[in-house]
């Protein structure tokens, strides 16, 4: 990582009650199943979910040089639940009265510098069902840059340091999995899956499949 | 849904104490950071991580048929986390001793009735770095259909009722845009991922990108 800054290391791990957390909490939901029977599950929350229901948005982004073939940018920090530099998308919680679109532009901006156009708003979908409540949404969001052009510059919170690197789209998911293959890296899900289904439709291995990726 | 069972409905939500809960806990995690300034972090921990430290593991399946396009299984399951019912990929955590391989096997098997060969085992994933610690690894994994097979049995748990849709894979991407739209569904965001990812790929829209597509 950046040379003049030390490593982050995790010095300290409590049980939290879920009434003393600002931003996560724990519920247990009592349900009745499809038979009538009573039931629980156990459910980490946010507490943070924004008027229209939805707690994050991530920017699912492209940049378009020129002359260089179309990449995107991902962002990489320290991330204290795993202990571990991330390889992410650009993303963040949508603020209480915020859109998902216009969160999108706001986290674009504050993270990577960069104003872009949105080009798809995704649906609402779950960020891990079995444990959570919390949502999101994926948008879709392109930045023309310029011949030369230096990197903007981000506008990060006190205490974020997210470095950037820009990663051409036909070689993401081989990057990915080198990332993935370091120590004190973790590659996040959901990036992770996106581009597993471009390598997957790249290959065009399956027949009746290939003939669509061609068409 | 099955039309002889009833919706499931949520009948309490509780604030659950970390001590109390057995599947999901909440830690406040102390660390430094590369600047040396103390910070704290709240984290939504899994308590049955396998021994290789690693919590889930997600089935992405190709179903192969002889005279049909190659398409894939997706589980469709009420989940009380998010009060809906949730389309997926078929998925579970990862038993104590196994491995993701047999986790993803032996899921794959409960859940669909399938059995299929591993093509490819994914890296360790974060699920949701902001929030938790919890990991999963994606396995792919093809099923050979022979003509006019019936689907085999299911192999569920008591309680579990768990649909089983066959989507076109060249489908994928619209259908789960329409599971979106319908009030009592929630699209998995891993899932909503990768047909985006296989999606954007096959749109072909980005010039250096597509000739990568086709090649």
């Amino acid at each position: 990582m950046v040379s003049t800054q030390k490593v982050p290391q995790i010095i300290s791990v409590k049980d939290l009650d879920s009434s003393q957390a600002k931003w996560v909490g724990l519920k247990k939901v009592g349900y009745v199943d499809q038979k009538g029977t009573p039931r629980s599950w156990e459910v980490a929350v946010r507490k943070t979910t924004s008027v229209f229901g939805v707690d994050a948005v991530a920017i699912g982004n492209i940049l378009l040089h020129p002359t260089k073939p179309p990449s995107t940018m991902v962002v990489v920090q320290y991330r204290p639940p795993v202990g571990k530099y991330t390889v992410e998308w650009p993303a963040g919680l949508i603020d209480k009265d915020e859109t998902a679109e216009q969160a999108a532009v706001r986290e674009m901006k504050e993270e990577t510098g960069y104003e872009g156009k949105v080009i798809d708003i995704g649906p609402v979908i779950s960020s891990d069902p079995g444990m959570t409540s919390a949502t999101l949404q994926l948008v879709m969001m392109e930045v023309q840059l310029k011949e030369g052009e230096a990197m903007p510059e981000q506008r990060l919170d006190d205490g974020e340091l997210i470095e950037r690197v820009v990663v051409s789209l036909d070689q993401l998911y081989t990057r990915l999995l080198e990332w993935s293959e370091k120590d004190q890296y973790i590659v996040a899900g959901k990036l992770f899956y996106f581009a597993a289904g471009m390598h997957f439709a790249k290959q065009g291995k399956y027949a009746g499949y290939s003939s669509v990726v061609s068409s």
